[in-house]
């Protein structure tokens, strides 16, 4: 979504900006790094390279450091990005809270906001949290830092070009105007993304697939959804659909899913689809401790009785992570991705699902290369969508689309 | 696959090499074009595009047609594609025939040839047959026109950068280095993939994928194989696995798959799944024309019976049809593809086996684009994948990729 429309192809300005953004991730990724240096990285002419950097640095994306080694003449000054000026917020609209982090453009968190949203949120009030955690990250930003954006990761379906979230299903919400109402409040940059694909965007910067060109990070929680990177790039589909595999159909028949169809991944492995699938077989297991707990169950209330040894918890997540295995067969099949990552509320029982899932890949995989496909758990946990925004603006900065 | 990436991003060579794809696209997309047209149009100068044209006419890519309206001087020549000169010859290796094409750079079909397969074939066999379907395709071409290379669609696992087909599943073979032996012999340029991929490919240029960004062809014979092309690139996974969703699951414990496992797609919707299918019914349908047919059936043997009538043929596809479609929305729910295009055999049926299908999906789409997903039916039809073979060596000439 960072392709640059606005300047055509081969323009000087766009030529400029492609330039500068490519300077200024080389310095990102390499650092520290002479003018020379970067020309020799680049490509790009010692002069345009030394108009560039003078631009960043007066803009404080990059400072000067050390002096570097001298390959013959003057030792050279050594450039790297500046951590200390420019800062994002990124935000994670969940059904039940919105929390905020406070990052350096390396993406590292400087500090954490969180509040509850009210229940029966209406779109008001979630935008009053959004605001208060916000404005809770700027009072702890530093008077001498710049914010240069705000990036929101929203569950359910999000327009991206409009920076509207066009349904938050666990809110019962349609079409808020995040993007403009924060663009008015805040006078800054604003992305907005699906959770998921901001979660995959912050796994592919800053998490677990730094070095994977390929990936598919898939967030199961209350809902279930993948973000796709593919060479590197986001992949939204046609209509933003992309990603929506907790619509995938795992049996034509099977348990009804919150869309109103039968047998979804989602109606099996989200953590509300745990919760019920162990609250409906409680009578068949007399000595499982679920049966005194205050119903309806939680998939958080399965996982504490499967780490006490509660047998019947444990079944279900196997029965869970068995069908898991299956999308990721499914997916591996279709995309054949580098590497997959499981990340949300319910991965947090990694532990148990993820062997059965592996187990289902290594049976059904079609090569030996798709057998063996990485699957792990996020880094990132619980911040994975709150970094995942930052690192939409991040993108933006650093990776301008050729 | 045609990054080229022998030529290092930003040098010289590179951006000449790219220069001279993008005003030949241009020229192929927008002709008749002046040399001052091409260079609005691309914004390179107008003595780059002189320098560039000049060569491109040399080599007789392309020609020089009328003369073009004025714009206050002297009148220009314009340039339009040479289809006379440069041909590409496109093979289609399936488990029983070689099909092979002759066609011009636009794509334009001049002549044909086809050849069995021996009966268990060996890999001699194999490349043997193809050396002949090639060598009466050279004969008809004219003695002054020139080979500008050989595109090559098999079915099975191709490794792509390599040239070899890994494994021919449906002829049993495994490991064919066919782009060096066709290299040996014909010393001209060489590509092959999966026949599933070049189909998606030449539908994306000549058929039914000629306007959309992203698509998927799916491939139904012997096998079931899907070719993505996403930001109209052809996509191939991190091993060469993308697009095998033949071997998507539908249903865990479903029919025998020729993989070993159960319930893969394939299992429900190939030729053999349909023809085994109505076969096993044939015990409860004591009127079905199909009893005294010779076994085992094929699924043309079913599609026939459909068209006279027959309704347990009619059921058989209805149900195939369905299985499609649950297909069809995992993958709209994954990848949200502007278009899905069948192709194949078995496509042939598309009659009674799309309404089924879209009736799945118009039921299971999450949203009401993804329930209106345009699908559609292959228009390249048995010359999809030697017409997308060829299409395999023009991406290469005219698509340098950035």
């Amino acid at each position: 979504m960072s392709t640059n429309t606005t300047k055509p192809l081969g323009s000087f300005e766009r030529m400029k900006s492609m330039n500068r953004s490519t300077v200024l991730n080389t310095i990102r990724l390499h650092a520290p790094l002479s003018r020379a240096d970067i020309a020799k990285s680049t490509q790009l002419t010692p002069p345009t390279v030394g108009n560039l950097v003078k631009e960043l640095l007066a803009e404080r994306f990059v400072r000067e450091t050390n002096i570097g080694p001298s390959s013959g003449g003057r030792k050279p000054t050594m450039l790297e990005l500046d951590p200390t000026y420019h800062c994002c917020i990124g935000l994670d609209i969940s059904s039940t809270t919105i929390k905020g982090v406070l990052c350096t453009l390396l993406g590292d968190c400087l500090h954490t906001a969180k509040q509850p949203l009210p229940s029966n949120c209406t779109t008001e009030e979630l935008l009053q949290t959004a605001y208060t955690v916000t404005d809770l990250l700027l009072e702890k930003k530093q008077v001498d830092q710049k914010l240069h954006g705000i990036g929101i990761a929203m569950h359910g379906l999000v327009d991206v070009e409009q920076g509207i979230s066009l349904f938050a299903p666990n809110l019962g919400l349609h079409n808020i105007q995040i993007r403009e109402r924060f663009q008015i409040r805040y006078d800054t940059n604003v992305m907005i993304d699906n959770d998921a694909r901001a979660m995959a965007l912050g796994e592919s910067w800053f998490g677990q697939g730094k070095t994977a060109d390929s990936s598919v990070l898939i967030n199961i929680g209350r809902g279930v959804g993948a973000g796709i990177v593919l060479q590197q790039r986001l992949q939204y589909g046609a209509d933003d659909v992309s990603g929506e595999i907790g619509h995938m159909v795992i049996s034509e028949d099977g348990p009804l899913c919150s869309c109103g169809q039968r047998g979804c991944l989602q109606a099996y492995i989200s953590g509300p689809a745990i919760a019920s699938i162990a609250e409906s077989q409680l009578d068949d297991n007399a000595s499982s401790p679920l049966r005194s707990q205050k119903k309806p169950l939680t998939g958080l209330d399965v996982y504490t009785a499967y780490q006490k040894g509660d047998a019947l918890a444990e079944a279900v997540f196997v029965q869970a992570g068995k069908r898991l295995g299956i999308a990721l067969v499914n997916i591996i099949h279709t995309l054949n991705p580098s590497l997959i990552i499981l990340g949300g509320g319910v991965s947090l029982a990694g532990n148990i699902l993820l062997p059965p899932a592996i187990d289902i890949v290594k049976r059904r995989g079609l090569t030996q290369k798709a057998k063996e496909t990485t699957i792990v758990l996020s880094t990132l946990k619980e911040k994975a969508a709150s970094i995942g925004a930052v690192t939409l603006l991040l993108e933006s900065l650093f990776q301008e689309r050729f």
